[in-house]
């Protein structure tokens, strides 16, 4: 402040968040929860009702309408937006990116995204792709809390040609918000992903799909007696339907892929079920328990955040 | 207690809850934290080693070893073992219930279990079917707790045959520990469930069966980076084998009809990402938004049980 010279111990003096859901809200919060991270959080969104929203309950330091402005001082830019969004974002603000400016994303799939992106990112200029494993089911501006990264992963999928400079950065500063950030390749973390998020979400959304095609009644009492299980499903299934469409577009080929295998172990399941073989049952749901013992040694099971407990 | 002729309140003088499980130890914990429903609850298990742990951790009024002797006082025996052993229990114990004896059950299919059953009821011997929709993945004695009934559905399905007063009393135990009591046609249940937990189950049983099949690296790998999806399948797919193995092999008809309806949604949404179908995909994560809020409307969305959320 006045002392030019004072060389500042934050990650970047300027971040913009492009897009203000679930996940763009949270970063703000968290970053701003800790001052000595980013001296200035920028955030802005195509839609208007959420940049009001945003500025109703003081997200980062401002909210700008045009994406050109938000971004011409920052020193990083992180994607917040649906994946399908990526190239026009690109296009729209490449011409304006700062030399030495960092871009990053935080979209569930990182192969094709990568390919909509790199095209815009111009000399001087840094990708740094990035996929938080944390979120709720919750969207928008209203949804995100500061303490939503800690202790879950974060992965960067930098390219050969990334400076490493540019990945530390992005990790201290993901770090700094309590993150755990680990390096993965990007067709690997797509393959991944499609087992661990990707085939879920798309058989909650099936299941909850079929019990909506189920007569009135029937329909209704499959509301009123939601037991355990449907009622997971439908927290999975009732999460944006537009990051969701992208998503699936977007990583098509590893989701078919395990779609495939899931549908062959349905079969076999659904035959030992019509002929009776209780060994078989037996035998799965013994071994399934064990992955769920691994899951919880692993520390993947947290408490719900406050807000998903209500 | 001295005076023979004085007029008690409790709904049952004594009852007998057969298996120690979630469920069992569950309702000896309810059914004893409020002291004016039963005046003795007697416990008793098959294994040893859980009727060991009931002893010490002092679950209802007395822990015994023979099944005939632990029903022979009992105005009100509840089978809480898995459903597949309830023919053998009861053509154990048919001969040992006294006249007026109610039998009820809390597994969650119907119309088998009540096959199996129904010929071992004697005479002036009452069956009053019925199923908590409460439970948790975990099981065992310790797992469970007195408010696991607390504000949730319990389905009585008696047939006509029932005694009203019979059905009558259960209602007013089951009340009396929190729940919230329906009467229902047990065809129709079991309909029900296939689609709210059974089906679910079996999917998440499935996908986690899957994954547990990838090479070994990708698997570490979907363990350690477990995204919420496969983490809520995970703990779905954690329950007790031989109670959910029993659920298939005796719902098979209305398992079956509904995976059947599920493959055809979940092939149509195959196609759809294989052919980017975008508003396909975007129409059905829109209608189970929807369905999402019924849910929450009808408040069987609850915060986690304190077993839960470790």
């Amino acid at each position: 402040m006045g002392k030019q010279s004072h060389k500042s111990d934050f990650v970047f003096q300027s971040i913009t968040l492009i897009g203000i859901g679930l996940i763009g809200s949270s970063i703000a919060r968290a970053v701003k929860k800790r001052n000595d991270l980013v001296q200035t959080v920028t955030l802005t969104d195509v839609n208007a009702e959420v940049r009001q929203k945003a500025k109703e309950i003081g997200l980062g330091d401002h909210v700008l309408d045009d994406v050109t402005v938000a971004v011409k001082d920052a020193d990083c830019v992180i994607l917040c937006t649906p994946i399908g969004n990526y190239a026009e974002i690109m296009q729209n603000i490449s011409n304006h990116l700062k030399s030495g400016c960092i871009v990053s994303d935080v979209g569930s799939v990182k192969r094709a995204p990568i390919a909509d992106m790199s095209p815009h990112i111009p000399d001087g200029v840094h990708l740094v792709p990035g996929h938080p494993i944390a979120g709720t089911e919750k969207s928008g501006p209203e949804s995100g809390f500061a303490e939503l990264f800690e202790g879950r992963y974060w992965l960067l999928t930098p390219g050969h040609e990334t400076a490493p400079n540019a990945t530390q950065r992005m990790r201290n500063l993901f770090e700094g918000i309590g993150a755990m950030v680990e390096e993965m390749d990007p067709n690997y973390h797509d393959k991944v992903l499609a087992i661990t998020s990707h085939l879920p979400h798309l058989i909650a959304y099936t299941i909850v799909g079929t019990a909506d095609d189920l007569e009135d009644q029937t329909q209704a009492d499959v509301i009123r007696f939601s037991a355990s299980g449907f009622r997971d499903f439908t927290r999975i299934a009732g999460s944006n339907p537009i990051m969701w469409r992208d998503i699936f577009l977007n990583n098509r080929e590893a989701v078919l892929e395990m779609l495939q295998r899931f549908s062959e172990d349905l079969t076999a399941l659904q035959r030992a079920i019509r002929w009776g073989e209780s060994q078989t049952l037996e035998d799965l749901f013994t071994r399934t328990r064990e992955i769920r013992r691994s899951v919880i040694d692993a520390k993947q099971e947290i408490p719900p955040s406050p807000d998903k407990a209500r």
